[in-house]
């Protein structure tokens, strides 16, 4: 008998998250002789605790083809992290139930860094009792932060957003400057890693050039060193863009801004480092100051798509079930770049042990000596990840996207209390 | 002898006001008989009372081609208001120097309400000093506020951009709310009309979909409604999206979020009631909730351009010489629709007098009932300004913009003080 597979999206969603999922029903549509049915997870890990099993076979295909190029999570994502299955095995164990209730022999887990510590934590639980499911872990977050992987799905889309957005904003505060704003201020996500904020320093080619301060997480925050800087582009070139990430810290390890609520990965919740900024400014350097938060805009902002990120995300969904056919099991797909002039890649996998719960910093190579910026080396990796242009179509002026039933498969287990 | 032009930028940029920059250089090109030299201030009017004009004809023109796409203000805008010209007549005097010593018979001005002010000014001293110059208003305005005309080159792309950015993000939240955010609040610019918040009205078909609530600043905000109406949207739909005018104000007409300082036009800086409401929200009703400021992002988004605005934009720049020509003067252009079945619109003018200084609500027809939301005239309306995609090239990952050299032509007069 065929085995059915069990797939979920999890953590912050991302502009080709669905474009995984794309890549993952093409293949299963192609090979229907190897595999039995596709069902997707109803907000991630959740969908298997509450036994919510999307049944694929129910969306129209032209609703699905349009995953490809829709932005959030089609299905749902968490922001659940399984506890220690020794400690708390009522989670894992309900999970095995469900899997054994729907004959689920692969499980791929569309993830961050937390998320293949479930990934990983699923597939020992499983091994240890008897259960065979092959489980996979599918790469997926802005973040660029993953170890082992050369880069992540979803990172590319964003990091060209951001560029762009910097590069746009730039412009018209270049042409306000001289009677108006002078300081232009955009935060960006990014919490423990500045892959983000980095990436807007694409557009610069030289010192006058915008963005011409970037305020990176892994670089210590020295509001003395940061006004200096500023009151100095200010007086060179007639205005400062400033791209800050919402994770920069000061010495005393705190982050610039942050408030008391954690999210349940016990996150500190960020946000609004660019109106903190922009007051330190105001008061003390006495510049009109505009600033924007990006937040979920540049998390979800498909209209600018990478094509070089999409196609990486639709490849990791592919090559998914490509390597589960032939038997590779407890791992996450990576992205390897590949020896040749031009960019190119190609799809790998490394064991989920090695990346589950690890957070990949910028290189020291590629921040400027000043901490202020990018090097060449930085510029170079970035600029290959966002090439391309991948539109999605429009109607009406606005882009058509997605239009899920999510309609769930008929329930063989009792009622779960999730209670994370 | 053929009279030289005065162009200038004026108030806050546009996407799309190079494109009436780009639409008046074509005609000049193509009409070398009728005109003398064409100058574009360098920042609005401060170009002219600092005598510094820029020289179009020392611009490659490939650089000029790139004009129509390029957002921001690529001669450089100005934030100044010229006062009553009896009690302050330096300043007129000054520019009426500089266009006798530059021979300059044609003035064109490219803003808001409070630009055309300017403009009819300078039209007004001009006319009583007896020095003969056309004087005509070019209108551009995101914020779409201009009477008498239809609608303001800059809105129908800002529109698009908040539009494609709420359902973007709309996406994003709704597959967290289960665990996760559950609010997600997008302010926009719109300090006294709401057309911008309005725009993000034309994603919503139905009751349940997003943006569940704008904040329109001609609709007082009563913080217990409003809290009331959050709450019910989550209950019945998971997740809720607002989209909130930064020009927002309560029962006793204070802004919700404002700071004590004020630009040169006298407008107070306003900033920040994403987080504001944000706040009031995770205090009384404890939801997680996120929030993104579009600020300059919008204002600037070009990559987003709606291709009935470029065209209507480029439109104004090319007729304004056109009916220079025929004996126009002492007007602003506007754009009227047409009866048709599609929509169809028209260069057209209207004198100074009755645009300065206005500005143009959203009508109560096209406010929903419970101030909430938009009707389907307004829906109507924005769609077929944002209709159609023009986007610009791009080159690296990163869309292509114009690079000027901005050189300023040969002072004929002595050095002049500006002091607004």
């Amino acid at each position: 008998m065929k085995k059915n597979i069990f797939y979920a999206q999890s953590g912050g969603v991302t502009p080709v998250i669905n474009a995984t999922a794309a890549g993952l029903i093409d293949y299963v549509s192609r090979n229907k002789a190897s595999f039995g049915k596709l069902f997707v997870g109803k907000n991630g890990i959740a969908g298997a605790l509450n036994e919510e099993l999307i049944d694929i076979s129910k969306e129209k295909s032209s609703e699905l083809k349009k995953l490809v190029h829709t932005p959030g999570g089609a299905f749902g994502s968490c922001r659940i992290k399984l506890k220690d299955p020794v400690k708390n095995e009522k989670e894992f164990r309900r999970i095995l139930e469900v899997f054994k209730a729907h004959n689920i022999g692969y499980f791929f887990y569309n993830g961050g860094g937390d998320s293949q510590d479930t990934t990983l934590k699923i597939s020992n639980y499983c091994k240890a009792n008897n259960y065979d499911v092959t489980c996979i872990g599918l790469p997926k977050t802005i973040d660029n932060d993953l170890p082992v992987t050369d880069n992540c799905p979803g990172f590319g889309s964003v990091a060209k957003y951001i560029a762009t957005s910097t590069l746009e904003a730039s412009l018209d505060v270049a042409s306000m400057a001289n009677s108006s704003t002078k300081v232009f201020i955009l935060e960006v996500m990014g919490r423990h890693a500045g892959w983000l904020a980095a990436s807007a320093g694409v557009i610069k080619d030289n010192k006058s050039m915008p963005p011409h301060l970037i305020l990176l997480p892994e670089v210590i925050f020295d509001e003395k060193k940061f006004l200096k800087e500023t009151k100095t582009i200010v007086k060179n070139y007639g205005y400062c863009v400033i791209v800050a990430s919402e994770g920069i810290k000061n010495k005393k390890n705190q982050f610039i801004a942050s408030s008391a609520s954690k999210d349940s990965f016990g996150h500190a919740h960020l946000g609004g480092v660019a109106p903190k900024l922009a007051n330190i400014i105001s008061n003390k350097l006495s510049y009109k100051v505009h600033w924007a938060v990006a937040d979920y805009l540049q998390r979800a902002a498909r209209h600018l798509g990478s094509s070089v990120d999409v196609k990486q995300a639709y490849a990791i969904g592919f090559k998914a079930l490509h390597y589960a056919k032939k038997g590779v099991n407890g791992v996450m797909l990576t992205i390897k770049k590949q020896k040749a002039k031009t960019y190119k890649w190609k799809i790998k996998y490394t064991k989920l042990q090695n990346v589950a719960n690890f957070e990949k910093e910028l290189p020291k190579s590629f921040i400027a000596k000043d901490g202020f910026g990018i090097t060449s080396t930085c510029k170079r990796y970035i600029k290959e990840l966002i090439s391309g242009e991948d539109f999605p179509p429009y109607k009406d002026g606005i882009p058509v996207y997605a239009k899920l039933k999510l309609c769930i498969v008929k329930k063989k287990l009792k009622k779960f209390k999730v209670n994370l």
